[in-house]
């Protein structure tokens, strides 16, 4: 199975690795803007060759999009315009309400199957790619009824071959509740980046003091922004609604803070303690 | 050395079995308010029996004071009443004002070195407690000039057999810059658990659609009440301008968010990832 990685980096990169570790395809072709990621890309073995996006699609069985959600559409319209019969076209994407939208009156929507991986570091580029990024994750598609049910038997093969669990919502259910478990903490943790770069001026202070504590909240603020701002524009509803439910919690907080409400903290801590309870569950489920 | 440990969680059992590996110590002597705690320690070899405060302070050369903050300015004052002049007192706290504030000007003061040794996890207890937590870590020393030049100089050579590096300075300077560098992640993690939990219902979405990412930046709302509830209260005033900041950048995400300027969002992202560099001097450091 001829394959078509379009966009080289993190997302897209993994993946060609993992697809040629298991000899689930044929030669792979890579697309990237970027000329420079497209040979770096193929001088870590990520790809045989590169080549334009149209030349790519004309010859893949499967087309992967791994780009940035901005994006997407349009690219996304391109390759279907291009797409035959047996094509299978899947998406790797932080949001999905937009890009369903975009091509739902589309004559080949039903080659797309749209899909998002919960896998991810706060590394970009293709050299951060590698094999097993996906092992043991969570496969989201969305919209299913929309795509071809046999592009969704294949898609289902190849994820479960990853040895990924696949769940099925619609893309805006999708968009409503990655908005809470994944968008939030990036928000939470590039704001935590910003507020002690901006106020602990010493920085040696920082790098003496700092634990492993906050390395481990602030780590997602390495996280690119290209690929960031995007996702938060096109998320920009339901996400507006989940941080300002972050804010008002930590204007309680600060407000039993300023009152000394120490016993009420005590209480807060506690409840939030059953979120051990969920990280557990996501472990067993990982 | 006859060591007293008080307080046998993770702080003050992982010291004890440091000081075990290292053959730093004699008999070391247990204290807890909690018999089953205590116990525990001595199953778990981490002491070799438990007593209660005052026997042990009488038998040991070395007393090391790894309690809740809120108790420990008390319990500080009963041992420092016990002390005699050879007798080397530290502590573990996490903050430190308002501890040299309430001992400053007992007769025993100068027996007394003021420590916060930077390492911990999210876990606590005795069974959390294991060897090499404070390897490679920062230890800082407050108000230096308080403590017998000779108590320091036991306490240094203490922490450098551990392989820790010692930085000094005023117990004030460091609870204004621990409140950015560690007390704020911990706030910052505990709104993040407590929103999700609150609106995610469907706990079943959370155990799917989290991936490592909200796993990390929410690791520390795994943290102990008993042992945060009193940092809090106790770094108030720093901490409520540290929480202060954030939630003001927070707002101004949320206005780029609801605005939609992605540009200036992309930079504001761009800006943060310089966290990179800080987090990689943390490596070097630590």
């Amino acid at each position: 199975m001829t394959t078509a990685i379009i966009g080289l980096g993190l997302i897209g990169g993994s993946f060609a690795l993992d697809l040629r570790r298991l000899n689930l395809c044929g030669e792979v072709i890579g697309v990237d803007l970027d000329e420079d990621n497209a040979q770096r890309a193929m001088v870590l073995g990520i790809v045989d060759r590169y080549t334009s996006l149209a030349n790519a699609v004309q010859q893949a069985d499967l087309v992967v999009l791994a780009i940035p959600v901005n994006y997407l559409p349009d690219v996304l319209n391109q390759v279907l315009n291009l797409a035959d019969n047996n094509q299978l076209v899947i998406d790797m994407g932080s949001t999905k309400s937009n890009v369903c939208k975009r091509v739902k009156d589309h004559p080949n929507r039903k080659n797309f199957v749209a899909c998002h991986p919960i896998a991810g570091t706060e590394n970009s580029g293709p050299d951060a790619a590698f094999s097993g990024l996906y092992t043991g994750k969570v496969n989201i598609i969305c919209d299913r009824d929309l795509s071809a049910e046999d592009q969704v038997k294949k898609t289902l093969q190849l994820f479960d071959a990853l040895e990924m669990k696949t769940i099925f919502m619609s893309s805006n259910e999708h968009d409503k509740h990655i908005a809470y478990v994944s968008h939030l903490s990036h928000i939470s943790s590039f704001a935590l980046g910003k507020t002690v770069l901006e106020l602990e001026e010493n920085e040696k202070n920082i790098f003496n003091m700092a634990g492993s504590g906050f390395e481990s909240t602030v780590r997602l603020a390495k996280s690119s922004p290209d690929m960031w701002a995007p996702i938060f524009e096109q998320n920009a509803e339901n996400l507006s609604e989940a941080l300002g439910a972050y804010i008002d919690i930590l204007s309680q907080f600060k407000q039993m803070i300023d009152q000394r409400e120490t016993a009420d903290m005590h209480r807060f801590i506690g409840e939030v303690n059953d979120i051990k309870r969920v990280l557990n569950g996501i472990k067993l489920n990982n």
